[in-house]
C-alpha cells in the first residue's frame, strides 16, 4: 500500500503541516531565509507529523493542538538530523548536499539550535505543559543518546540490548512523542495515552531497524546518501552484529572497524546479501512492527486506527 | 557593592538553584555523568537565576515555579555558550578548558542540545505556557543572532544600530527572559511585566557593553580568557568600532580583521587605552543601566526593587 493512501485520512492536514513548516522560513534576514527554504522544502516523508495527526484522532481531534504540535515534531527531527550531519561529517541527506557540507559546521550548529527554538515555540503553543514536558524529555533521550552512539563508535563490544537502546533514543523516542502527544492533546483516557505510546515505542524499532537493513540493501540513488554510510561512521547495526556473530575470528565488519579500512565495506555488504541476515533482519522488525500494534484494537474501530495497522505494515515491507 | 550582598535577598533560593543545577550531573551513563558535572561545576556569578528570583518577588514569591525558571535560563546560558566556544574554536571560558577543547566539537555540538532539553525541561515545569513561548523565542533570537554575527566576522561596515541589534540578541534577549519571566511567574500585573522587560533589555545592553569593554582593559587572569578575544573572532565591539570612526584611515582593527595578522591585536588595545573610548563605552553602558532602571520608580519600594537598582549600578561599575 502506498503512503499516500495511508495517510488519507490526514492528508489535507498534513498539507497545512507542509505549508506552516514552509513558512518558518520568512525572516527578515534574507540569507537566513533562503537557507530556511532549502531547509524545509524537502521534508522527508512525513511519518512523525503524520503519527502525531492519526492519534490524534483517537478522540477528540484538535487542530488547534495537533498541527503545532506536528509541526514541531518535524521541526525536531529535522534539527536532529542537521547536527547528527554535523558530527558525521555527511555530506549527503535525502539525495542533496547537507547544511555542514554546504555552509559549514558554524552555520549547521546555529542552524540546527533555531529550529530546536523553533519546535519549542510551536510545542508551546499547544498549550499543554505535559507534552511540552515530553518533548523537552524527548529531546533529552535524543542527544543522550546520540552522545553514547558516538562515543561507542569502532568499538565491537555491542549487545543486541545495546543496540535497541541506541534505536530506541535515536528513532523510537521521537515517534512515541508524536504518538503520546496526539493522544494527549485529543484528551484520549489514559489507557489510549499507553497504548499509543506502545505504539510508537515499537515502531520506532521497527523502523529503525528497517532503515539499517536499507544501509545495506538499498542504492545510493534510493537513500540519497552512500550505502554502507553506518559502516562508515562506525556504527554497528543489527545486519553488522548479525554477521559478526555468525563469523567470529575475522570479517570485514571487525577489520573495518579496527583498521579503518574501507574496502571491507563491499566485502562486508556481500556476505550480509549472501546470508539469511537480511531476512532475518526483516523478521526482527516484524515482531516489533506487531508488538505496536498488539493493543490497537482495544480502541474504537476508526479509520485512524486502521491507517495505524497499515502503517506499521508498510514500515516493514519498505525495500523488501 | 558586592554581587553576594545585592543577592542577599535571594541568596539562600540562589543555593537551591546551584544545588539543582548540580544535580542534573546524575545521569546513569558514567562518562556523561563526569562530563555534566563538569559543565555545571563552575556557573559564572549566577545573574540570570538572580534576575528572575528578584523580578519573581514583584508580586507573588512563588518558588515551585521560579525555581525551575530560574534553572532553566543558567541552563541555556550554559548551552549556549558550549556551541559557541564550539563555533569559535576557543580553548578556555572561565580559565577551564572548554567542552570542544577537551572532547571534541561533536560532543560540545550534542552536550549542548542536552543541556537546551533539561532547559526545556525545567521551563515545563513552570506549567505556564506564556513563559514557555518566551523561552523558545529567546532561543530563537539567540540562534539566529549567532547566524547573523558569524555571517558578518571580519567585516568592517558595521553601524551603532547593528552593533546594539547583535548584543540584544546575544546577551539581553536572556536577560530579558529573566526578568520578563520573574514577572510573570509572580503573577505581577501587565504594567509590572512590562517594566521588567525594560528592565532586562536595557541592562543586558549595558552588561554585554561592558563585557566588551574588559575584552580591552581586563587580564587573561580576570577573564578566564585570552584578552582581544573579540578581535581574534572578528567581532566588532565598541570600543573597536570607535576606534576605527577616530582613526579612520588605517588603524590595527581594520589591519588585523583584513589581513589576518594578530599583532595589531596588542597595537590596537594600547591605542584604546591611550584615548577616551573607554570612559565613552562606560557613559553608554551608564546610559543603558540608567534607562533600565527609569521606571523601577513605579514599583512598591521593596528589598528586590532596591536589590535591581544596586545591580543596574554594579552591572557598570565592573572593572572600572
Amino acid at each position: 500500500m502506498e503512503l499516500e493512501k495511508i495517510y488519507a485520512p490526514v492528508q489535507e492536514d498534513l498539507n497545512k503541516v507542509r505549508d506552516i513548516l514552509k513558512s518558518i522560513s520568512h525572516v527578515d534576514f534574507n540569507w537566513l531565509s533562503n537557507q530556511l527554504s532549502y531547509v524545509v522544502k524537502e521534508t522527508g516523508k512525513g511519518i512523525r507529523p503524520a503519527l502525531t495527526l492519526l492519534t490524534g484522532m483517537s478522540y477528540k481531534y484538535n487542530l488547534t493542538y495537533l498541527l503545532p504540535m506536528a509541526v514541531s515534531v518535524e521541526l525536531m527531527h529535522t534539527a536532529t538530523l542537521i547536527h547528527d550531519d554535523t558530527i558525521d561529517k555527511a555530506l549527503t541527506r535525502r539525495g542533496k548536499a547537507t547544511i555542514n557540507s554546504l555552509w559549514g559546521d558554524e552555520i549547521a550548529i546555529l542552524m540546527g539550535d533555531y529550529l530546536f527554538a523553533k519546535a519549542g515555540e510551536f510545542v508551546s503553543d499547544t498549550q499543554t505543559p505535559r507534552v511540552i514536558k515530553l518533548f523537552s524529555q524527548t529531546l533529552g533521550i535524543i542527544s543522550s543518546g546520540e552522545i553514547i552512539q558516538f562515543r561507542s563508535a569502532f568499538k565491537l563490544n555491542h549487545s543486541h540490548d545495546n543496540y535497541l537502546r541506541r534505536i530506541y533514543s535515536k528513532t523510537a523516542s521521537l515517534f512515541s512523542l508524536a504518538t503520546q502527544s496526539g493522544a494527549i492533546l485529543s484528551q484520549a483516557p489514559e489507557e489510549t495515552v499507553e497504548i499509543m505510546k506502545e505504539y510508537g515505542d515499537n515502531l520506532g524499532i521497527a523502523f529503525q531497524i528497517v532503515d539499517d537493513i536499507l544501509d545495506f540493501t538499498s542504492t545510493e540513488d534510493a537513500m540519497g546518501k552512500p550505502v554502507g554510510s553506518d559502516l562508515i561512521q562506525g556504527t554497528l547495526t543489527l545486519p553488522a552484529m548479525m554477521l559478526m556473530e555468525r563469523h567470529p575470528a575475522n570479517n570485514p565488519v571487525q577489520r573495518m572497524f579496527e583498521t579503518g579500512d574501507k574496502s571491507n565495506i563491499a566485502k562486508a555488504i556481500e556476505m550480509v546479501l549472501d546470508s539469511t541476515i537480511i531476512d532475518d533482519c526483516y523478521k526482527t522488525a516484524s515482531e516489533y512492527s506487531k508488538r505496536a500494534c498488539e493493543n490497537l484494537n482495544q480502541l474504537p474501530q476508526t479509520v485512524s486506527r486502521n491507517a495505524l495497522y497499515e502503517l506499521a505494515d508498510y514500515v516493514v515491507k519498505q525495500g523488501t
